[in-house]
């Protein structure tokens, strides 16, 4: 199992289980053809960029991954939106929370410009952008304290919770089919994404690159565009 | 469009718009057989039991809604696992959230007993759960402080979001067909469901039970389980 | 209920009932901003074109279609191959059939070239072309007596069919939104489509155009690339 | 790779490939408790029933199967309309079919009684039953000559296939998950199921079952309902 620690080591993605790869996607497509292949060659290579090229997208679907996902609750909401794909997440129903909140590295306090859907965003300045940390850090242990005391008092883990933040961790497990991931990939790693889960794309991409490399330099070579 | 509130007047579901009826299950049923049936009469409602009685899923999926819900953010986090549906929600990368938060009305502060998967829950006492209130209620305006203090400070909306909790509420619009709905309605309106879902589950039933009369008998009939 | 012929008048594209319009599409993609629209407009418009330039789909999917079909059976091996869509189709296991198979026009009797995936077409000269049909149409009448000379030795007609070419006649309910009908339509009306099931791509086309208007030029300008 | 083969030794199906097992569906049901299993045990085995027996089915989602299929079309037509799952099929666009016809073995050939939904199926006599087997062979290889006649006159297999008949033989590639199969198998080995696709589940059954034994115990003991 591989593992890529994302948000300066505050969450992290890894790469549980997949099968199939790049051979799984040309034989499915040469089933059309009654045909199959053993070995990746030139030609099967070149077969995976005319699938991509010309959305034939079914073969791609062929390869799965399971991943294990560590993240903040406003990532998970934006990545649950996704639904071709199966997802098992910790509840705070079930289980104590624990005291692990977003922090955004001093690079990563920003301000956003322009118009929604087209926002440009710079980092502050490092004083405000500390200050902008120290104020969030205190109000996460306000929570958290509340959180506590609520519990302490006896009430059911799902109505304590409701205090909790958007900005604290949780895990969850994400099996998807390649064609799925490249959509994901595609959307989640442009440039107007949010910042943080961008790095998670980025990580996702790194992992699932290594299980089918010349699918994905396909994928390069379409734009980034899901086939 | 009917409208429902929920959760002591701070949640809504609204049914802004649906098409087909019970007489658009029949006739799709009935294309197995070429055959159309002009109204709907005792032999079309047995069909739709039968068609419940016996799995056969695919025509309930020819109704269609559309609604619009208003809830807090850990019961839109259940919703939206159910992926046989469309969403398009309100973003906190975009807008700037309001001050309405979700504060359980005092019969609704419990305490849970038992395992996971089947806990038992009660109402606490009166003195308890105005406390338990009190201070949601403080530390939710202490999030909200924080939250305008950075929006103050100049960090973009979708940072300064962090630090507000998973009770605040938000709002979507949830577009599915009626199969879909009743594994919806079985699921978050069964006994172990979570409360505050249990009441969107019913609001959403009763305004869609209007549309398909014959097919929420036959769901009822068939122990609310889903085709 | 609006129908288009095709095929030669041997097949139709009924569009029996829908609901939303370009108007829901916007109101559904404001939802992120917590804003609605009232009426179309200017701003509406663009907007519109903003989601599908910018690949956001799931506004699209607040419009919905229910077609009724018929088709040759090898069209509607192709077309239910489209996954996200609801259907019910007339079965050979409970009607026999009828006498009603598909007979290629003379322009529509055709050579191919090239490799697979990039045939090019041409029309048969017209007396080979006359041959292939009347070919055919005795096949097809061959097979049709020995279904009837089965039913008449009193075979199962699930048995009986069998013997019944991929050419004869079937009709099928199909829904879907508008998201997956961009899909639908680029795909299957795209020069190296089968050229039947262009046909049908086109008719959905022509009638879904009606409903939303301003998504299909959207559509027209992003190279008719589904979002 | 394991193979079944089925109807006669004219259809097979084979496991090429799969993932997961039973210990991942604990172990992504444990997910929600932040917990994990190393091995199967005793509550690892009572927490599938558990899972089965309260309709949670998403854990069932992370055991994945690749299969390789050969049935007649008629078969992969009714196969083909379930949603959840993958499909790659030959071609007769690409490629030219092969002489392989369904022919019912003489206990298949069937005659049917009662109302459609709730037929009674009765074997045949066997002259009745060999008289249809011939009838059913000769318009086979009519249609068969007519095909490669119409090859002959250059015109294009996707045309020239409009002739061949629904009992043809086709092969495709079908990847789906464990609780999308369970449903398959469900509805697919049901008494009032189509006979041949009731073999076809039967082999899914017994390759599947080796993968995850326990999930198909908690599936046996809950009266074979897909969760």
């Amino acid at each position: 199992m591989k593992r890529i620690d994302v948000l300066d080591g505050q969450g992290w993605v890894v790469l549980e289980d997949s099968y199939g790869d790049d051979l799984a996607i040309v034989n499915a497509a040469r089933q059309s053809f009654s045909k199959r292949s053993a070995t990746m060659g030139p030609a099967e290579s070149g077969l995976i960029h005319f699938l991509m090229r010309n959305r034939h997208g079914t073969p791609f679907e062929m390869v799965d991954f399971r991943f294990n996902i560590k993240a903040p609750i406003f990532v998970a909401r934006e990545w649950q939106r996704h639904r071709i794909a199966s997802y098992n997440e910790m509840s705070g129903r079930y289980v104590e929370l624990e005291e692990e909140f977003y922090l955004p590295p001093l690079a990563a306090v920003r301000e956003a410009s322009g118009k929604p859907g087209a926002y440009q965003f710079e980092t502050m300045d490092g004083e405000t952008a500390a200050l902008v940390r120290e104020r969030m850090r205190r109000d996460y242990e306000g929570s958290w304290i509340t959180y506590q005391s609520l519990l302490e008092l006896g009430v059911a883990k799902e109505v304590a919770r409701m205090v909790l933040p958007v900005g604290i961790m949780t895990q969850f497990t994400f099996k998807t089919n390649l064609r799925s991931l490249f959509n994901f990939i595609s959307l989640r790693s442009a440039p107007n994404a949010l910042l943080e889960i961008r790095e998670y794309a980025g990580a996702i991409e790194e992992l699932a690159r290594d299980v089918a490399p010349i699918a994905f330099k396909a994928f390069e070579s379409s734009n980034r565009v899901a086939p």
